[in-house]
Formats: structure tokens, C-alpha cells, sequence
């Protein structure tokens, strides 16, 4: 890459600590521009909603009104979005990024979105000079306050360095995945497996309990064999089984079941493009989503335990 | 349980060692039956095979004719068989074990069947005052050569330690699962889980690889992540990604694509008779049992990851 | 077949109408031995809940205590029950039909159970040199009530007529399929491809209704092209597109959701035992579990439409 | 609608045959473009591969450089193109429709793609003061060549009748379905019913024979029962059962299984997109691709029958 369209990473300003973009402040991103504030990056914010906005403000980061005038004031940004569409509008809409991003930027997305989405973004910001990075995280809003998240890095390895300079204040892995889009693909694959996990482990453990088994032996038994796996042995999906997870909370908290359903629609949706067969995947999601239909959808993933098992009023059925 | 139908255990001569049965001299069954030469005990055997009779024979084991003949000399048998009807017929044929079995023996059933059916077999076991226990194992030819089986022991709770004293020379690990029937009932969801996470593992590998992913990073980060389970950490089905696997040596050894088929059939037996949704489970059985009609039967089930990746020859599809 | 241990066809009184058997007097068996008295056939009957028999007692029928003396007095027995447990006892039993059966008894089973169950059942029959024959039935309550019912017979072709000249009473068509169990099989195959094709229908009109197709029209179009089956063009399952069917009554009446589960049970079963892959109908079976699971297992089995929609509190998941 | 951006349908020369634009000359579009010939419209066309044009030019057409041109000289514009991009390009590209259109054409497009993309193209048509409509067709290449194609047309009502002038030179059947999108969500709607009948016939089928019944018998079961569908009483997929059907030639001719699993990954992605949970057309659309990765790309979607049954060859598995 001799005469590459963006400027070399020295051309920024990593040494001070000067301003440093952030887009979207919602559950997950207020507490990362918090940690950004935390580590002395000074923020320049913006959100669709005002009073997303007015925390931040008090911290000390300066609200704009759109995406444009962040790109315009800083070199360095970074988005956090709900969607595929958002993210589209938040970089090539009237207001976007795109419009006033300076020659050199470094623009990292950790929406987690369609893989093709990113690749389109990395390119209409290459044409502008910039630099497009995916960077999703795993871990919830409790890693994203504690600054524990972890980053799945996609895009040009020169770059790297400078985006690991900036997650690491928000994370406590940041992985370099490969080229651009390769963050949402290593996201998308964990949370595919981790949902085709969490309902195996569901309806085995279901059944265990049916056949007889102590719910807590079965698990022990498992995970010293080959049936382990993360939703056994960290995460387990029968109340009573372990202590300080979503099972013995009424499945309050942890990672919700739309989420979950939201992802594997990303997963089938790449799958789909790229003509992959994911016949379990592709399960997962449809009962996610028939979960979603019968009032799961605010409940931790792990739910799909009670979803499974039979209701105590249908004993008899 | 004030006047048991069995003796105790104190009236078996366990002390000295006394003869041990074997029935069923197959692939697992003589390595395992070695294995309690090996410890010092008389072992008299039999098996529908004569032929498989020979290699113990010379090993100092006596073979007798059938089933019923083992049992009138030793009052502690171990079978090892390929399914429920080979039970039954062993345990109560013409020449079955309860034709000549003596009050007080301790009857360990290691196959893999249905856990109905090792009910009903403690059931007429016990009618003729003898203890039945279902001990299937996990761990394949290889860990019954070198002893390192893992039993799980369904059966009442006083004969365990008698159940253990024979196992440990065949075995590393003896687990008590509960009641009769709860070892098949830990192994069957254990099985029905292995499957799901290797399916679950080669279609994200695919899926993954098909995004740009490098398949060892994507290992990497699946088993640093919520995704990981037994199947990326510890049996990855794609080659290339660990050594000493079946995936690295064509999907050559291993556990055969035709016994998982049939450990997913106990399981979906198991599970339309308790009439527990496993949808997964159910998936995963089909899916081994496409295999199974397309060539499958005898590579490791690991292959999966072939099997759902597209043919070289097929690229253009 | 030379030497046939059940004696000919000739030698049963075909031509007066003798005493007819009829074992298992619930939903379906009452008015099934209704028809048969309505057509003048003397009715000897038997069934394990007392006041089942009551009824037809009043219209003429003959009560006796058992299976056994049912065979006693009557060379043609009808039964209908629940499930293969229940068909073993009543034959097989202490009091069963196989401990008076005459030589050359006619023995027909309209249970739907395993076909394997079925078979067994005909080799215990000829050993007391009677005939057994496999009848399971389609058609309701209401076909059983109006002498509607189809039959599908499996058992030696000789002995077919005999059959038919008894099933004609009952039914309107009496099919016969083959050997014996072939009348289980095709049982079992219609209603899997049934509940294949109805949770197909359901998800494909919800589907287009979300794709703001109009219900009415999207049937339509559906009963004129490819798409058309059973399901989708007489026993719609939106409610408002048909009159007349169970839809259109809130799923009340029709075919239980827990009726179907049973059905898929055994095609399950079935299909496992001869290592045939039927991904589609192994899915219809579990989310049929996982609808009884959630408190339809009284629904009609077109209630799926309404189990996979989003329910209007859920509509903003 | 007052003050339509469209000019009234009154605008366009109906009366006389004018020019007729017909973008795309693949295997169905030329022979729909044919058609239009023999009806007597002028024909004016263009398509990426210069050698498609040349028989059409050889009839009469006047072939043009590329779908701009075509717009520029006719007020009705009719497109078959492979998929969602395709149409995009050849609408919105540099040397796309919308560039030259004229104000009140008429642009129908017979692909089948995505209805979210017609959406977006009627949005864009309108812009332009021009309407579009979605109008996929069913039926293949032998309907397209003898004009008995079935359209099913979504968009504005008032234009329908324009519509179906031009429509039924090419097909028997034009379905007005809706606003823009339906008529692909009918198409996508109707194909993934196909693919659930066809997979359910296919292991009803198999499953039938290997519990010994006659394929031509079971097949006449089903079909005067509730497992009666297009695919078992017209388009059999057992060989031998019907004549006339691409079962009976070894899977030549059809309905390719890669053109079946494209729409069904429509469907996915329509159900992705609109939370609709779609069980076992999801189940449908990863077996066509597993059939696609094995080699099955090209054979009629009913091929799904040999692709369960085991081969010959694994007989022992």
C-alpha cells in the first residue's frame, strides 16, 4: 500500500490526548464515553436523543447536534449503534460523518451490524480519506461501566495500534480479527454458538431433570465431559444450579432474549449471503424468535430454559 | 429399605477376588475384560462370537457357553453390548443371566441403551434377588485399552462401593448418577450435547472461515469467548486448526458418525417418552442420520464440518 | 400358505350377524361400537372405566369384565385404545384377549400405535391361531359419531373382506394398505406430512400477512399455485379465512395439539427405529411438544398459527 | 391520491402497440420477451450479455446499449433480472432506468428479489414520476415459452390494467396481490409452502416405503387424505410413482434445487427482517443448501427425495 488514501497514523495526534468523537449514548455507549472522559480523552458527543446527552454534559463532554459537526472537531471516532440502518445513516446520511470527516480520521464502529455493511462504510470512507475499523464488543452494560468489555477488531493492521490505544480504555481484550468486517464476523460466529450452546444445554438439562437426574450432578457430570460448554459451566440455564447468574434471578438482567434474536438475524442473514448452511444456527434464531412472540423478549437468553420446559399449570398436558 | 430382596453386600466375597463374568467381548468389552485380568481378577466370559472369545482365552479367562452359564458361576457380571434388545435377550433369554443368576449377585450392565429399559431389567433383577446397575461409559476404544474410561452409575445408592471396586480397574473416573437408569439418562445428555456443540462448532468454523476469518484465530476467540465449548477447545473439526484429532487425520478414529446416530436416537426415544422438547437434540440427530445415508457412517463425527461444507468439486453451487 | 394355523374365513358365522368384541369405549370407541349395534351386529364389550360402558349396556350391548372374556364369546373383536401399552395388556395380558381367544378369531386393532407393536402383536395371535389386523382410523370424533371414519388396514389380503364387511359399519372407507402394520404406517405417514403441512401453512400466511397480503387473498393464491395442501385450502388455520373449521371457533374442537404430539411421537419413533431421516417432521413433533409445554395441548392443531404469531401484548418485542 | 407525481394512465399510447422496453434476456426473459413480439408490440431490449440480444434482434427487437436507452424511447418497461442487486443496478445504476424514464412509464419487474427492494424501487420510480410495479412470475422456462406464466402483481390498483395488458401476453394467470412488495411476498410465500411440501413429502415417502408400503399406494393414501399437497398428487418426488414429473428422469428439467434455496433465502431474509418466525421454512432453506454443498446445485428441488433415501451403496450404515 504505497500511496495509501488515508494519512499515516503519525499525522494524529495520539501523544496528547486531544479530543476523541463519540456517537450514540445508550445503554452500552454512555458507559464507554464515560471511560473514555475517565482515562482524561476530552469527548465531543452526539445522540439522537437530547437527554442521552445531558449526562455526558455534566461530565465535562461537549454535545454537538449531529454526526457531522463530532467528525468535523475530532479526528477520532467512535459509534455505537443499534443497527445495520442506523449506522448507514449516522456515516452517509445528509448530517453523517462522511459529510465533514477530516483526511486521516480514525472511525471505529462497535455497533454490532451486517459484516457487508461495515465493508460498505471501510469504503465510503476510504474514498473520503479516512479510516473505517469494526470493533463490536461481548460483554454487557456491567463490562461496559467497569471498562471489561472485549473488542473484536476488523480492518487495516497498520491501524490497529491506534484503535487498541482507544478500546483499551473502554475493554479488557481488544482481538485483531483481520480485515475489515472480520470483528462482526468473529461476533456473529461466538453469539451463534453461544445461543446454539445455551439452548442444548437447556433442553439436556430438561431432560436430565425428567429422567431422574439431580440438576446439579448433571451439570457437574457434564462439564467434566465432552457435553461442556460455556452455558454448562459459567452460565447455566436451570435455577438453583449456580449462584450469581440470570437463572436465579427470574432471568432478570444479562443479555436479553431480542438481543439474542437480533443477532442471529444478522448471523442467518450473512449465512444466507454467503450461501452457508447453519442448520442449528438457523434453529436458534427461529426459537428466539418464537420466544419473542410468547413474551420473552426482556428476559436473559438463558429463559429459554422455562421456555422449554413444561409449565406448572400444564403439568397434565 | 427394611428387608432388601438382595442380600447385602458383606455376603459377597469381595475381599479375596473372586471370579467376575464378562458378556460381550466386542470392541469396547475385551479391552475392558483385559483390564480386570490385568487386576488380578478370575474373569469367565462368553460372547455370540466364539472367535472373540479367543484373545482373552489365551489371557487365562474362561469362556463358557452363554449367558446363563456365567452368571451361575460368578455373582459379579459386567455386560457390554451394543443395544436394548442385546440386554434383554442377555439379561432374560433362554440362556439368560436371570435363567441362573444367585441371590446377592451385583449385575453391571456398561451398554448404551435406553434407561426403560435398565429399569426393567433392576426390575426382574431384582425378583430373583439380584442387583442390576447401569454403568455406561464414556471414552472410546483407546480409553478402554488403557483403563481411563469414565463410568456413570445408575443404581441403589449401598451397592455403589461394590459397583466401584470392579469399575476403578476399567475406568478413571466412577460417578453415581442416582437411581437405575440415571447413568444412561447422564450419558444420553451428554451425548445429545456433544452433538449439538460439534455441529454447532462446524457450522460456525464454516460459517466464520466463509467471512474471512482465519480458522485458528476464530478458535482462538471462540474459546476465549461465551462460544467455547468442548467441541473448539478440545476436538476442533477443522483441520488444520489442532493436532492429534480426528479433523487433522481425515476423520479417521474417534467416535463413528453411526454410534452418535444411535446415542441420538436414545435420546430422542428418551425424550418423545417423557414428552420433553429437544428441538436441537432432534435436529442433531437428523442431521447424523443424513450423514449416515450419504457415507458418513464410519468417519468420526467431527466430520460434520465436511459434511456441511461445500465439495471442491461442487465450488461453483 | 398351506397349513394356515388360523383356521378359513368360512369357518366364522359371516353370514348371521354373531356377537361382535369391541374392547375400549372412550371418545372414539363408544360411538364406533354404536355403528356396529345400529347395523345389527350383537355387541360384547368391555372397557377398564365402568361408566364408559354404561351407555351402550343401555342400548343392548353385553358388559363383561375383561379382554379375555370378550374373546371368549365373540370370534371378531374390534379395539381402540390409547396407546401401545395399552394394546399390549389388553391382548397380552393376564386378562387379555390372547388368554380365550378361539382358533380362527378375527382380531382387529384400530389403535394407532407402533407399527413394531402391531407386529408383535400378530405373531402372538397366530401362535393361538387367530388373526390379528393393524385399522387405525383418520377422522374424528365427529366421523366415528356419523359412521365416517377411514380405515387403513395391514394384515393378510385373505382376511381383508372379512375385515371390511365389520369396518364398513363404522367407516366410509376402509383402505388396505398391506402386510400387517402398513395400516399403522400410512397412519403415521399422513399425519406427519399433515402436521408438516399445517405448521408450514401457519408460518407461510403469517408470513405474507406481515408482508401486508390480505389473508383471504393470499390463500387464494396459495390453493392455485404449488404451494397448495390439505392444510391450506380446507382447514385454514387464520382464523376468518374459512368457515367452519376450527379456526374459525378459536381452535375449540378439531384435532388436539396433544393428540398430533402423540401422532409425531410415533412417526419419531418409527423413523429412528429404521434409521430414516425426517428433519421436517422431527421439527413438527418438537414444536408441537413445545406448544403442549405452553398450554395448547386442548387446542386444535391449527392452533400453531396462533402459537407462532406475536401476541398483541408482545407486539412491541 | 389527488395530485398523483405520475401522469394518469390516459397519458400512455395503450391504444396502439408502441414500443414495449424488456430489460434482461435470460433463460425466462427471452421467451417472455418472445411472446411480446407475437402479440405484436415492438420490442425494443437490452441485456449484459450482447449474445442473449441476438435472437431476439433476429424476430424484430431493436437491441439498445443499455436500460437507460431503453427508458429513454419506451413508456413501458418490463425487467427479469437474477436477483435483488441486479435490479438495483439496473434501475438506479449510472446507465440505469430511472436515469432517462420517462414521466408516466410504466416499469414492471418480473424478478424475484427481495420486497423490500421493489419498495424502494417504487419509492425511487416515484420520484422520477414514473410507476413501478413488482410482478414475479411461477411457473419456468416451458411456461415462459408458451405463455403460461402466472404473474402475481403488486402496486398501485389503479394500474393494474395497464399492467395486465402487457401480463397476459406472457401468462395465463395475472393476480393483483396488494401495494408494492406483494407480489413478491406472494411468490416468496408460495415457494417456501413448496419447499415444506415437497421436504415433507419426500420423508413421508421414504419413510412409508421403509415401513413396507407401496410408494404408488401411499401416495394414493395421502392423496385422498390430510397429507395431500402439490408435491405428493402432482409433482411426486418418488421415482416412478407419477409419470411426467422430473422424478421419473432422474431429476432432470424442474425446478433447479440452487434456484429453490435462492428463494428460499428471500424468505429468510423477509422473515429476518419482519420478526416473523418461520420454523420450517428456515429448516427447508438449510436443506437445500446442504443439498446445494453436496452436489445437488442443479437437479430439480424434488432430488430432496434421494438426497434423504440412502444410497445403495451405504445400505449397511
Amino acid at each position: 500500500m504505497n500511496t495509501p488514501l488515508y494519512l499515516p497514523v503519525s499525522s494524529r495526534s495520539m501523544a496528547s490526548k486531544t479530543q476523541v468523537g463519540f456517537i450514540g449514548l445508550g445503554n452500552m455507549g454512555k458507559p464507554m464515553a464515560k471511560n473514555l472522559l475517565k482515562h482524561g480523552y476530552p469527548v465531543i458527543a452526539t445522540d439522537i436523543f437530547p437527554e442521552s446527552c445531558k449526562e455526558l454534559q455534566e461530565l465535562g463532554a461537549q454535545i454537538v447536534d449531529n454526526p457531522a459537526e463530532v467528525a468535523d472537531q475530532a479526528d477520532r471516532v467512535v459509534t455505537m449503534l443499534p443497527s445495520s440502518p442506523n449506522v448507514i445513516e449516522v456515516y452517509t446520511g445528509p448530517n453523517g460523518i462522511l459529510k465533514k470527516v477530516k483526511k486521516g480520521s480514525l472511525l471505529i464502529d462497535s455497533s454490532t451490524i451486517d459484516p457487508a455493511v461495515s465493508k460498505e462504510m471501510a469504503v465510503a470512507a476510504e474514498k473520503m480519506g479516512a479510516v473505517f475499523m469494526d470493533a463490536p464488543v461481548s460483554g454487557g452494560v456491567g463490562a461496559a461501566s467497569s471498562g471489561k468489555l472485549t473488542f473484536m477488531v476488523g480492518g487495516v493492521e497498520e491501524e490497529f495500534t491506534a484503535a487498541q490505544e482507544l478500546l483499551t480504555c473502554m475493554g479488557a481484550n481488544v482481538v485483531y480479527c483481520g480485515a475489515v468486517g472480520t470483528g462482526q464476523a468473529a461476533k456473529i460466529c461466538n453469539n451463534m454458538l453461544l445461543a446454539i450452546g445455551m439452548i442444548g444445554t437447556s433442553e439436556t438439562m430438561n431432560l436430565g431433570i425428567r429422567l431422574g437426574l439431580d440438576p446439579k450432578l448433571l451439570a457437574k457430570i457434564l462439564n467434566m465431559s465432552s457435553g461442556r460448554c460455556w452455558s454448562s459451566d459459567t452460565y447455566n440455564p436451570v435455577p438453583g444450579v449456580m449462584e450469581g447468574v440470570p437463572s436465579g434471578n427470574n432471568y432478570q438482567g444479562g443479555f436479553g432474549t431480542q438481543l439474542m434474536a437480533k443477532d442471529l438475524g444478522l448471523a442467518q442473514t450473512t449465512a444466507t449471503n454467503t450461501k452457508t448452511p447453519v442448520p442449528l444456527g438457523s434453529l436458534a434464531h427461529q426459537i428466539y424468535r418464537m420466544m419473542c412472540a410468547r413474551g420473552y423478549s426482556g428476559k436473559d437468553f438463558s429463559s429459554v430454559f422455562q421456555f422449554l420446559r413444561e409449565d406448572e399449570e400444564n403439568e397434565g398436558a
